[in-house]
């Protein structure tokens, strides 16, 4: 989970890398970064820990010269907590400088890093995108297109890049296509971006999505299409729709706020339920809940409300008045719940325990039953192509009926959208990644990968 | 525009008015702040700029050891930006020693002061709460109760407070009853708030509201009620069931979220539109919007989503990438927007320039149509009872008739709320203050209460 | 312990002062402030914790305009360490605006206290400076001259004080003098400052010192002798000179470096001792040691080096590598000590801990002799007016003989300078306050003044 | 000018490691870090830029559990400054992770680093110690130990290092024996560090000093000789007596106290000078003064006080009142230079800058005459070796004559020592590196150090 910008042709870059960056804040928000480059090649870089705003004052966009920048967000996938794995991640190779943003997981990661390791590569992340940056780094080709080539043609899973190599910027989507990019165009300049929600807020009118395997190399603006990477099966990420992009925008060609209004509408179908009023977990489902009072009949309200001032740390009372962050961030609307039968509608289930403590004070307002409708189907496996889900062990579907997440959940009535409706729901594309849903990974997954995840000592990183 | 909190008879009071100050940080972003008193009266505070989650931590907290506890959440009415403005206010008198929390805003300060300053009082904040301190401190009753009452005699306009004079609180609502007030038990102890979204929040379950002139007294956790203030007309702030309360609280009475739906509903019968989607301006409108869509039949979409990301300081980019600060809070939904004829509800219209933006972004989205409607009547004239409204010069519907204003948003109709309809959707209560739409003041405005606002050298703060 | 500036009709009188205050630093690093007053008499002020350094910069210098500024540099005496006691001390009274910088303590401020908050008078910081503002705005005289006179008519103790009423600057220095107050010229305008090092940095020409009950008035640089304040004996605090003022500067007419020199070299002369050398404790003795050596014959060597990256938090390691924190500050240099006989020379000894601990680590260094040499008589009683000393009871020479004293620090021998030979050494001024070390309280001390200095109920600052 | 420590075999090695960073904060004061390794061979760090005492809290060193440590406080010398190049340095490598602290500059780092990133290598700072670290992780030697002979013997120049790979210690020292290391026990544990002034902070015991080539390996407490590196001739950095050790340190089996002593005693005999009073510039050059005092009989006195509480950003006052640094730093005595012929010693001379204005300034003072005396020869050259002097451009010496030195300075006789008179007191020692003073670098100096030195874009960090 993370959203990468590029920019190239446009004067001070980097603070149109800065707003397009606030757009795809919801994309990570552990880390932001801009890297941005000037006429004479020099690259300067500002990373920090936290949301864009808190990273980036005036005086740190002005260090920042020059009209080709790259920028990230990051929300932790591999890789432990700490500045060194913010990106983009900056290196000095043979060819020149390089600034590298990265959105995905690669599968290989841990196998390749032995090999590199015993080759007399250090590391200095636990990043997998360090892995990729040796490759490159590595690579004979007398060309930075060649070495990214190279390295792309030994690493599996999930990538979607922006490279700065000197004032040349690259942008490629692996063959199966798991995370969005689109090209805009901003005057005779270029914006990459992870959604389309940044080129609207930057100003930038649309040009394309790369489709899977794209390689497009930008100078100055000027757009050259590459050979594209070698095929493979296309597998969307189907949770890009559901949950992860933003409803403004428009991620595999679909309006994300079309598909999960669509969502809600097939729940509706496939799960019926009779209430008297159907809301959503805001805002996440708001969408869902609009679809599914449309085609239920059920009225529409606002059952919870979301405090949006929630801060990342919040200190929790002492022992006598322990509250759940859950109650910090959602409170029932008494008036709308008290006495009604509640269809509660909510794009997703993993741990169970937030939707748990949603039951148990949508309850406490007063509700005479709780129906919870989910808008996917339930989570079986973790993603190991980027998207940061915990382990089997936590997930609650991966271990128990539905029956038994039912009375977990303290709820009247439980449904999940199937398989088939959600991808009905999500469009005409034949080829999405569902592997958290199906169990069907479209790559091989190696045996310690969730090592990787936990952080053996071969990797861990001293920070 | 502030939050208090009191708490009494409960360990660890500066915990819980910390989580409630959480509830009740949509009413004023500016400070927060907490005194604590402990069994040996011994009072602490901590106040600092900003957000409630940047002010306290856990060290900050085990500062502040009691069982009795203020806090205070701060939006600028009189007096300027600055730490030493922040409440609650803790001073030394006669009788002990008071921390002061004060929702409201007083009508006669300037006059007051002038009074006091010449007697020989020395002011070192510019904010009108002080003026009460001094009252306080100069009556020669024999009580702490006695000295308030003498004080409160003495002020005009809009007064919540919770005052704590060594291990008694005091809660009072001044007789027109401009703000909200409401208590709650938890165990054997009692919390006062603003609202009783903080009530929910800790845990409490209301007791009642203060009614206008209400005047309690709290030791330990037990009540006692004192005599009243004298008898005013009631003028309950209708702005505050429109805009100003959280949906999920009940005020006056009054669940805010249904008359919130209620005025949507009144709108739709008023100011009827034709149009293929409905959409609210996020999050404040959304009942609205919900309310709307009811009466007319018209589908409710989410047309624009909001950037929760956005911190209070944004770097615009350079001149050449100029934005709007709206555009960074907003981005229309395309695919709801396009090509439709589009009904756009929202609260109310102050200075009209945010709303022009909206419809520009909203056109260029591709509505077809666009039709504004908004859940309140014209504000024509400034708040003097703690709303922060501009001057009546930046009031777009104070100067221009509604046709200029529907010209200058660029819309292609525009209809308010009446009066009468907003008062009707507000509740059966007969006693509204509605001076901002209707001129009618229910208390005199003296003339240089406008220049308090404009921080004459008289009573200017050396910060 | 306090450091004062005044500036009067020097453009960017601001800056000015932080360089001033730069100077006065060693008078107190606990919070510094500066309030500076433009051409419109509009005063802006900023103050904080903590270093001179640490508060400013240029943002906060620019927000500080005007070429009429006073500062401050605290050091606590009476009051709590926290923001609200910073001074100069901001406040509007009916003459308008007063910014108050005060160096020295007042000895009746409890009792003056207790009849103001009778009066209904409110104090927000536990200062005794606060006394005197509420003083100055109570007087009913016409001007503000008068009412810092009838002020200052009520007050016992020590104060130099540099007041700013809108744009004219008074100064004025008890009738006692104990604290130094010195005038300079630059250009056309003036500066005031404890000490002359500080006009010294700002380029500023001495112009005179001011005497015991001095009180001038200063505008645009222009100043004007106010008739002097009621006489009293003079009684300079002898302290300023042995230990307290900057060695660069000229204090009560005497260089205080030529001062110093001549107390070493009387302590030479009074307890001599046999040595093979003689070294300080860097740097407040450097030059009584310098004095020693001179009439003793004893070869001065550098015996101790002081560490100057010492900030003001020190972490202590664990139970297991404890260090006692005059360890990180000092170490010895073990060529010069090692198989020596080691004279010692000091200013004063207080509590007595840390000279035992030098004592025990010159000792492991490998010194065979060591002979402490003060250079002042034993202190054995408390300042109340305005140095930070402990009370009496840790003070080791209030309650125990020399011998014991010796043995307590494991010295071979121990000499104090006398009163006598002191005050010889400070020069032909018959006027000094000694009480300190004699006893002999200039004014009368009231008993409950050390209640105050405890922070009695009545007086605790909520903070 | 770099200070680095190791900690084996004693609990809670990072806090030792802190403690003796704060004795060896003289030797940087850019960033400052610490590795803790614990039983479980987890190692975790902790860096920032500034001081020990602005980096480290309980906080931070709760975070860094176990009993090996290494720890490093960092000057600039090549590599720019940022947070990237702050040591200690953390990589993993196919042996595992190793944490390495580096005094000193390798001199063929830029021909190096050339040759690595044709092969593929990454690098992420500017600093040349990722170049060592590289050669290390690139040896095919099957221990450590071998891998960091290996890379020993490619590079040239001045180190002395402390390596942690995983919970053993290796301490070396080049072959030439540019920088001082030594070795001190504490309890079973021991500890190393580049002066002996940490050891006795710290209560460590001096065990002994690195000779040139040697090399350790320390396991839990205990320490193993490694064969030494290949001899070469010793050449000791004469820089670290004269002016960079602490004078409570022994380097190279020498009281640098003792050794300034006997410069001054020296430069006195050699540069005899006439005058009533002699003064050091503090505190750098007060030994020297001693020594001057005592072979000259004239008479020491304290000319220049010294401001310690000087930050390292200082805010000029504006156009009007523009204020030399050395201002803030120093402030003469009047007292004692009033009318007097003055001889001033210095420990030597570089850009001549601040020198000047010294002068100027005690010219202003009073003084008759001035006459510089400084205990070191003319520096005409950079150093190539760890110190961070500017290009031969900025060195005055390397391009005017001693009578144009004395002409700019503005002094009425400039002495400076011979290079023989400094070699003599510096003691027996026949291997000095005295190439600054004297050209005769120990080893090759590539023509592109100096590019190296001005980051060329080949090795810019981009941060």
């Amino acid at each position: 989970m993370c959203g990468i910008i590029g920019v190239s042709g446009i004067a001070d870059a980097a603070r149109l890398t800065y707003l397009g960056l606030y757009a795809l804040q919801h994309r990570g928000q552990e880390s932001a970064g801009i890297v941005a480059i000037n006429r004479d090649c020099n690259a300067r870089s500002h990373r920090g820990m936290g949301l864009v705003s808190e990273n980036f004052d005036d005086t740190a966009l002005d260090r920042l010269p020059g009209d080709v920048a790259v920028g990230h967000t990051r929300y932790s996938t591999t890789g432990s907590t700490v500045l060194a794995n913010a990106q983009p991640c900056s290196v000095n190779t043979r060819l020149g400088t390089l600034a590298i943003a990265h959105n995905g997981n690669l599968t290989n990661a841990v196998e390749l890093k032995r090999e590199l390791v015993e080759k007399g590569a250090i590391f200095t992340t636990s990043s997998d995108t360090e892995v990729l940056v040796h490759l490159i780094a590595r690579s004979d080709a007398e060309t930075v297109e060649g070495q990214i080539r190279d390295a792309l043609e030994q690493v599996e899973g999930a990538y979607s890049l922006v490279i700065a190599a000197g004032r040349t910027l690259y942008a490629v989507v692996d063959s199966r296509g798991f995370r969005p990019l689109v090209l805009g165009r901003l005057g005779s300049g270029m914006v990459i971006a992870s959604e389309t929600c940044a080129l609207d807020l930057v100003g930038a009118s649309m040009a394309c999505e790369l489709e899977p395997g794209d390689f497009v190399r930008i100078d100055d603006g000027r757009v050259t299409e590459l050979p594209r990477l070698s095929p493979r099966p296309v597998s969307r990420c189907v949770f890009e729709l559901v949950y992860f992009a933003r409803p403004d925008s428009t991620v595999f060609g679909e309006s994300v706020d079309r598909v999960r209004r669509e969502l809600g509408r097939e729940l509706a179908r496939e799960r019926p339920a009779t209430g008297d009023v159907v809301f959503s977990v805001p805002d996440s489902s708001n969408a869902m809940a609009l679809g599914f009072s449309e085609v239920s009949g059920i009225k529409l309200e606002h059952g919870l409300i979301r405090n949006h001032y929630v801060g990342r740390t919040f200190i929790n009372p002492t022992q006598n008045h322990r509250v759940e962050k859950v109650k910090i961030k959602f409170n029932p609307v008494r008036d709308v719940i008290h006495g009604k039968s509640c269809v509660v509608v909510d794009d997703s289930l993993v741990r169970g325990n937030t939707s748990r403590s949603l039951v148990r004070m949508i309850r406490a307002a007063g509700a005479r039953e709780v129906h919870l409708r989910l808008a996917s189907p339930p989570i079986t496996g973790p993603c190991h192509y980027g998207i940061d889900t915990p382990t089997r062990e936590e997930l609650i579907a991966a271990s128990h009926s539905i029956e038994e997440i039912r009375e977990f959940l303290g709820v009247d009535s439980l449904g999940y959208l199937s398989l088939d409706g959600m991808l009905r729901a999500a469009g005409s594309h034949t080829g999405f990644c569902h592997a958290c849903f199906s169990g069907q990974y479209p790559t091989p997954v190696p045996e310690d990968l969730v090592q990787l995840r936990h952080a053996s000592p071969l990797i861990a990183t001293p920070a």
